[in-house]
């Protein structure tokens, strides 16, 4: 099994993508297709039948969409970590990944994921607080604190993830979102800033991060700033 | 079991999680909120987690996204017509729904779902013509037929639904763009046009449109324009 993924640093999908895969406990590659190059589209073409990565490629049958590759991996590995035991609490981790899927188009447009660099910079770029104040995006990060909320309410006794003490695929959708907020410095209720922390902190989002990094550093993309 | 449902003619995800409900093969009831009337924020506050509808309410467990019911009701009678037998082809008809589920945003804001009506129409609004030009919606039309044409090409053989014979869970999602395609009169490809054709002439479709025109009659909604 292989997952074609985008840049770790940018790539939201990629990353969500991997965490899943990994929850899955199977085992798999991954190959790196970077979107800017020349011959970007027409290797796109070639493994995505949607245009979109990340790909999941299983001896030659290809998935995309997160939600469609969380899916696939649960058939091929039920029991594994990607969802949580109880059916009702099944039902509402993919309840939170479906919002996270669909939704807060303002925030994800405004507050692009860069996990090697954080605002405000010194380079020209607008500052953090005006990217946090367009229309739509307080809004946007207040529906996100309270989904967690919700969802830990609920379900979080145990641990610090929204299911308690295993993360899953729910946490693995709102990952990139954590970072967002660390990334352009948001500011949180106390109990979002807990779970954030706690999802970047997460030994699966710490490798990848750390692979974003190795990354960028390899194509002499973190040059410019470098992370705290 | 119980469906808590928005207006039958323009909650487009009301009329997805019905299809759905309906393709489960368990027995549900249907419970409309109005979404415009004084008592509509504090009465959806009570029934919805996320604000959303529809809403499944199952002896009290309440699951909002029409995904996360679609895989709920799936668990609950696994097997039924929601997804395909085939483990590829549910993977594929997941990935259909999916991209429903995320996508088209400028299409869905130009041409609000409405089965009781047909533009262009006499009473001042704009005609179908501006709707369907503003900018990103053309390519987003072409997106959607290229994934119907995709979709069909690879398991559509022996029916005129995206899998063929079967209408499923991913017919459901696009069901009311067809109905867009319609109300707007969108000029499609031939072979997006039997399809849309045929997701509208299917049984449930019908059951549905039929009660969006009684649910319009009901309140008066329809008496400025005739459906034709």
């Amino acid at each position: 099994m292989r997952l074609i993924i985008g840049a770790k640093w940018s790539s939201t999908w990629t990353m969500r993508g991997w965490l899943i895969a990994r929850l899955s406990g199977l085992a798999f590659e991954c190959d790196t297709l970077w979107l800017s190059r020349p011959d970007s589209k027409a290797r796109l073409a070639q493994v995505s039948p949607t245009g979109l990565i990340p790909v999941l490629d299983h001896d030659g049958f290809l998935v995309t969409d997160t939600l469609a590759i969380a899916e696939y991996l649960w058939e091929l590995a039920p029991g594994s970590d990607i969802w949580p035991a109880d059916r009702q609490a099944r039902a509402a981790a993919r309840m939170a990944a479906a919002e996270m899927h669909s939704s807060f188009a303002a925030l994800r447009a405004a507050l692009p994921m860069n996990l090697v660099k954080r605002w405000p910079v010194a380079n020209g770029l607008p500052s953090n607080v005006k990217l946090v104040n367009r229309p739509g995006v307080p809004a946007e990060i207040a529906r996100v604190q309270d989904a967690w909320r919700h969802t830990r309410a609920r379900w979080g006794a145990g641990g610090p993830f929204l299911f308690g003490a295993a993360f899953n695929a729910a946490d693995a959708m709102y990952a990139p979102m954590a970072s967002r907020f660390r990334t352009y410095a948001v500011e949180l209720a106390p109990d979002a800033q807990a779970y954030a922390d706690a999802v970047l902190s997460h030994p699966l989002v710490t490798e990848w991060i750390e692979g974003a990094h190795a990354q960028a550093r390899e194509v002499g993309w973190d040059a410019a700033v470098a992370f705290p």
